[in-house]
């Protein structure tokens, strides 16, 4: 175990202003306390969100500001003040080394920690966001083109062995972001057809990992210019212009992951999906319909003959009437 | 069992034209055949796409119409030619007389019989709606507002023994539409917090089957209107109006039922939602979704710390790489 110590300096690559340019920045890192872990950084990934950021894209950014920090790969350089080590995350101990990222948009508030039991921590409503927020005592925190960060030892997460750093920093974000809701949602069969929307950094990793599943992988885009990167280069099975070659692919996916960040109709989409398919939106839009925390939007149609049967036994036994009006 | 015979005239209620007026109509039922049940007809229920069909809402009614089959309340008259009587719904045989009711929008066609195995007869593409449609033959299948029906002995269900007929007959429109996704979606568990949208016919049964699984039930209504009906009559727990009391209720339910059977928006009742919370569209509307034969759109946001050590081990394990730039 380390000690607690005050704050130290590092330089980072901030923006300054809406140009999104970015230059050096002295700053001071937080100070260490119990369960933090300070890290040098080695490489970062660079998302979509993390140019709006910059930029200024959402209007909500305070300057000067270290984009990116959910995909950084870093090296611990030491681990503090934790009493209870041996229960730490994956079990730092002391001044081991160990190579860990620092996952999305959390950092720990000290709040009631449920969120982080149920594995449920990047929904929790008091939640650090990686960059451009600000700690409990109002000091800002910055992101991970830096040269060091502490973070909680909640927060990282062990890296397996063999992988190479620069091609974990993308897996922390857009892998991540495609794998949890095929795992939450069941859809990891090996004989499932799905749908990916979209070829960018979140629907390439999307691709890879389906496959990996064994999935029947379809990719869907605006235009047909990604066309020979998805069936040559990704060797998917199919590749669908959304404009005008859908109908040969209605009620034929288990699921599409919609990796489109940008405001899209999903009428369209919905039409491919067999019965009691799933579009899993992941892009953090606001339009057509909010940001969904995992909650869904479903519809059904009465029910079968059996289902039937079973409600109107319910019915005798809980004594429900229904409100009629009698007409002869 | 009955023996094949030819067709038999019945008197019914038909509309003539999109007045809606229902007046003396003289039909023919359809030949029963193997496996067909032929039933007089005690009482029917009147829901809300009866009347449209009707008065030709839709622009699809074909003249003249008999509405309302899906809550006919029947007395078997007959059972004709299955051989395998045994094993037939509920184990109706020979001239017993049993009470049973025929569901939702269907008949057979004779297809595949997979729907029907899996019990999702009400997905199935190529059932018979159970009125303003027609036979294999090309002749039209007429609704309940009749002396007599044929329909297929799979297309019936029983009912238990102790129901009043004017009772069933709402269950088995408005009470399995509710009932159904409430079972299919794993939403039965007695502590959970169950918002109803709209408080018609469908409604009022969502809240008695919520209620009877033990939920605790809020009514939603653009209106206050029902509020006295909701809060005394029905005893629901709370009751709010969408246009201005929903703030105090936002992440706070496990479901809605949305039963408004117009086009309304969907964004609002979201915001409703507990994580993983779940919005059940129930009307039959075209927009601003399409009718979705339990499909879903879902909306995940990146994963948790175990998750993404799970998702980091699998890309080892499969050997996933993305493609990336590296910038020094």
């Amino acid at each position: 175990m380390g000690t607690l110590e005050t704050e130290r300096t590092t330089v980072g690559w901030a923006a300054r202003d809406p140009s999104g340019v970015l230059s050096p920045y002295t700053y001071n890192v937080r100070n260490t306390g119990a369960e933090d872990v300070y890290i040098k950084v080695l490489c970062c990934g660079l998302c979509h969100p993390d140019i709006h950021q910059a930029k200024n894209d959402l209007g909500m950014s305070r300057y000067p500001i270290l984009p990116i920090l959910h995909t950084v790969m870093p090296r611990l350089l030491a681990f503090y003040g934790c009493e209870n080590w041996s229960s730490c995350r994956g079990g730092i101990r002391g001044n081991e080394v160990q190579v860990r990222g620092e996952t999305w948009g959390r950092d720990c508030r000290g709040c009631c920690g449920g969120c982080t039991q149920s594995d449920l921590e990047q929904y929790c409503s008091k939640k650090i966001w990686n960059y451009n927020d600000v700690y409990t005592d109002g000091k800002p925190k910055q992101g991970g083109f830096a040269g060091e960060i502490v973070v909680h030892q909640k927060c990282v997460v062990k890296i397996p062995e063999g992988l190479e750093s620069e091609q974990v920093a993308p897996l922390l974000c857009a892998g991540i972001t495609v794998y949890s809701p095929l795992r939450h949602f069941a859809l990891t069969a090996s004989s499932l057809r799905g749908g990916i929307l979209g070829l960018g950094g979140v629907g390439h990793m999307g691709v890879k990992i389906a496959q990996a599943m064994g999935h029947h992988v379809t990719v869907i885009s605006s235009s047909a210019k990604k066309k020979d990167e998805a069936l040559e280069h990704l060797g998917v099975e199919a590749y669908l212009v959304s404009s005008y070659e859908m109908k040969s692919a209605i009620d034929s996916l288990d699921y599409i992951i919609d990796a489109v960040p940008v405001v899209h109709p999903l009428e369209p989409y919905i039409s491919l999906l067999k019965l009691d398919g799933k579009l899993i939106i992941t892009g953090v839009i606001n339009a057509p319909l909010q940001f969904m925390r995992r909650k869904s939007i479903t519809g059904t149609f009465t029910g079968s003959t059996k289902e039937t049967e079973e409600m109107l036994e319910f019915c005798k036994e809980k004594g429900l009437t229904s409100q009629i009006e009698v007409v002869k």
